[in-house]
C-alpha cells in the first residue's frame, strides 16, 4: 500500500468526461488499496477566461481581486471530482486552500507557499475518505485568497505531498512522460524511466515544458518522488509507467547526456563597443533587474584595444522592448554605440547528471553543429547544462543531429 | 449621506460592460457622499452552467460539493467588481461569505443565515472603503461553503443591511419596480412608488417574481427598507425611482386592491367521493407533505348525503406527477374513485393590506369575471389577498378586467 498525492492537470480534467475519466484512474488506484490525496488544476481554458475578464475590467488589476476570481477555476474542478468519484461510491470530499490551509505569503498572483497544515485532510484520509484539493491557491494571513502563479498546482500538489509525508506525486498531464528531447521534433525520442531532480530542473530551465521548475525544486528538497504520466495514454487500471523523477543513484552517476532541450523564447540582446572598465556589468544588468527582467545567457567578448568591448545576452522575448527601452534611457551612463536584437534565435542545451566531467562532451556537440553549417553565436555552460544560441531556423535540424549524436535516438 | 447596500442581480452584471455600468452606478451613489456595500450575484448563465456540471457528473450530487462549485459563481463577479470600482478610483475590494464571515447552518443548497459579522467590512466603509460581497454564499461551523438557494443574493444583500445597520438595501434588477401586475400583459399596469412588506410578501408568493421572498421576510423582520430599481432604465446619476418596499404607514391603510398577481406554476387535483369522515383531510395531505411537496389552494365540497365529499388542491406542476402516484398509492387507505388533474389553470390573486376589511372587494372580483364568462374553480383567501383559479386561457383577459375594475390603471 502506497500514499500518493495524484496531480490532475487542466487538460486532463478538461470537461465533465474527462473528469469522470480522471476519477475512474483514482478509483483503480483506490482498489489497490492505495491510499490518495488528489489535486486538480482548472479545467482547460477557464483560467484564461478568468484571467481575461480581469484585463477586459483594468489593464493593471489589483491582484488581490485577480486571484479571488482565477482561484475559483479550481474551486469548480475540486468540487466535481469530490462529485465524481462519489458517484463511484468512493467517499471524497473537496479541500480549498483557505480550507486546509494552504498558508502562503501576501505576494498576490505568484504567491510562496509558507507551510501546508494537512493533519484534518490527513486524518480523513487515514478514515477512508479522499481529498481533493483545488490546487493554484493558497490563503495569506490575513484571510486572502492567493494564487501560486502559472503551473502553480504541480506546486500544491508536491506541497501537499511533503505535508502528508506520502511516498509519490504522480502527475497526470497530456504527455505520457519526460523525453530526451521533444518527440513532436524528433521522432526518435525516447521516454526516460528515471531521472534526477536536478537533470529535471534544468530541462525545465531550458525549455521542456512537462513540469514546472517550481515543482521539482521543492520535490528535490523533500525528496517527493515525481511520476510524469498520461491521462490519456493510460487505459484505467493499467500500469503503464510514466517517468519517475527522483534523488540520483549510482547507476545514474554515468555521466552520459540525458536529453536535449531547446526554447525560442528568448532573444538576443547585443551592446556594441562598450567602455571596458570596471562596475559596466553592473550598470548595464542593474536597471534590467531594477525592472524584474531576467537574463539568461551572457557573453562578454575581450576588446582588441581594451578600450571597448561587446556584451551579448539573451532575455525572455516577452521583455525585449522593456529592455532594449530601459538600455536606451542608461545609454550615456553604460557608453555603448549601439544595440542590436534578434528575436529570431533559439537556444539549444544539453543536460545530464556529470555529463561535464565527460570529456569530449562539448567538443562533439561543437563539432555536430559545425557539421551541419550551424553557426553558435552564444555558449553557456552549468553544472549539469551545456547550451548554445543558434540561429531559430536550425532548431530542429540541431535537435535531430544531436539527439543523434549522444545515443539518444529509440532502437 | 445614506448608508445604503446595493445589489446587482444576475443580468444587471451578465457580461463585462454591464458590471463596468453596475460600477459606475456605484460610483454616482459614492459621488453623492453615500457610504456603500454591493452584493452581487453570478453572472446570467454561470450558475445554471455550474449547476448542469454537477448534473452531469452525479444526479443525486453531494450538497457540500454542489455549493463549492456553485460558490464560485458570485466570488468571481464580487472580485470582478471590485477591479471595475478600482478602476474608477474607488478603493474597494471583495467579501467572500467565509471572509466576512456570513454564518449559516449546514443545510448545503439552501441554508438558512444564522448571523452576519459585519464588524471588520463596517470598519473599512468607515475609513471609506467599498465592500463587494459575493451574494448567495456563507459558510457554516464546519468551514464548509453553503448557499442559500435560488435567489439567494438577494437575502444575502438584506441580511447584510441589517447587519450594517444600513439606511436602505437597493435592489437592481431587469424591472424598473414592481408594478401593480405585469406590464407584459397589463399595459396600462402602474409602477408602485411604494409597497409594505406584506404586500410585496403576497404579491411574490402568488407569482410576482421581482422578489424573493425569502429576502422580503427578512427586511420586514429588520426593518430595511428595500429599494427595487433597474439596472438599465435609470441613467448613471439620474434619479428614476423605483419601488419602496417598506413598512405601512397611515396613508397606506386606505384597504385598496394594490396589485393583482398570476401564477401559471399551478396544477389542480381533485380527488372525487373521498369518504366524508375526521382525519381524511390528512390521510390526503399527510402523505404529500411527506414527499415535500407544498400544497397551495384547498377547497372540500360538503357532499350532498354526508357520505362522500369531493378535495380540490394545487401543488406546483413540477411536483404534479409526483403527487398523484403518492396519492394513488394510498388510494385504499383514503377511499377515493377517481383523481382528476388539470394543468390548464391559473391562479388570479387581488393583493391590498386592509382590502378584505373593504366591503365589496370580493363580490367586485366575481362580478367581473362573471361578466367576462370567466368560470371560478377554487377561491383562497389569506389576510390580505384574495385568490381564484380560473382556466389558464384567460388568464391575461381576468388581468386586464380586474386591474380596470380596481381602478388600477395607470392614466
Amino acid at each position: 500500500m502506497a500514499f500518493v498525492v495524484v496531480k490532475f492537470g487542466g487538460t486532463s480534467v478538461g470537461d465533465i468526461e474527462r473528469i469522470k475519466n480522471a476519477a475512474a484512474k483514482v478509483a483503480a488506484e483506490v482498489q489497490k488499496g492505495h491510499k490518495i490525496a488528489v489535486v486538480v488544476s482548472a479545467m482547460a481554458g477557464v483560467t484564461d477566461q478568468l484571467i481575461n475578464h480581469c484585463k477586459a475590467i483594468s489593464p493593471m488589476h489589483d491582484p488581490r481581486e485577480y486571484d479571488a476570481v482565477v482561484a475559483s477555476g479550481e474551486q469548480v474542478t475540486a468540487g466535481l471530482m469530490a462529485l465524481a468519484l462519489q458517484q463511484r461510491g468512493i467517499n471524497a470530499r473537496s479541500w480549498l486552500g483557505w480550507q486546509l490551509p494552504l498558508r502562503t505569503d501576501s505576494t498576490h498572483g505568484r504567491a510562496r507557499i509558507i507551510d501546508v497544515n494537512a493533519a484534518a485532510l490527513r486524518k480523513r484520509i487515514d478514515d477512508g475518505e479522499i481529498g481533493v484539493m483545488a490546487g493554484f491557491q493558497g490563503v495569506s494571513d490575513d484571510g486572502s485568497i492567493t494564487t501560486l502563479g502559472r503551473g502553480g498546482s504541480d506546486t500544491s500538489a508536491v506541497a501537499l505531498a511533503a505535508a502528508l509525508k506520502a511516498d509519490r506525486c504522480d502527475i497526470y498531464t497530456d504527455v505520457d512522460g519526460v523525453y530526451t528531447t521533444d518527440p513532436r521534433i524528433v521522432t526518435k525520442a525516447r521516454k526516460l524511466a528515471r531521472i534526477t531532480y536536478e537533470e529535471m530542473l534544468e530541462l525545465a530551465a531550458n525549455g521542456a515544458k512537462v513540469l514546472q521548475t517550481r515543482s521539482v525544486e521543492l520535490a528535490w528538497r523533500y525528496h517527493v518522488p515525481m511520476q510524469v504520466l498520461s491521462t490519456f495514454a493510460n487505459a484505467v487500471g493499467s500500469e503503464l509507467p510514466g517517468t519517475l523523477v527522483t534523488d540520483g543513484d549510482e547507476t545514474m552517476e554515468q555521466g552520459s547526456v540525458t536529453g536535449v532541450a531547446y526554447t525560442r523564447d528568448e532573444a538576443k540582446i547585443s551592446l556594441v563597443k562598450v567602455a571596458d572598465k570596471p562596475g559596466v556589468a553592473a550598470a548595464v544588468f542593474g536597471p534590467l533587474a531594477k525592472m524584474g527582467i531576467s537574463v539568461d545567457m551572457i557573453v562578454q567578448t575581450s576588446s582588441d584595444d581594451g578600450q571597448a568591448t561587446d556584451i551579448t545576452f539573451t532575455v525572455s522575448k516577452n521583455d525585449l522592448d522593456r529592455a532594449v527601452q530601459a538600455l536606451e534611457s542608461e545609454r550615456s551612463r553604460i557608453g555603448f554605440t549601439k544595440v542590436i536584437t534578434d528575436r529570431n534565435v533559439s537556444k539549444i542545451s544539453l543536460v545530464g547528471l556529470g555529463m561535464r566531467s565527460q570529456a569530449g562532451v562539448a567538443a562533439t556537440m561543437f563539432q555536430t553543429l559545425a557539421d551541419k553549417k550551424i553557426n553558435i553565436q552564444v555558449i553557456d555552460t552549468s553544472e549539469i547544462s551545456l547550451s548554445v544560441l543558434i540561429a531559430e531556423e536550425y532548431t530542429e535540424l540541431a535537435l535531430r543531429a544531436l539527439h543523434t549524436a549522444y545515443g539518444l535516438d529509440a532502437q
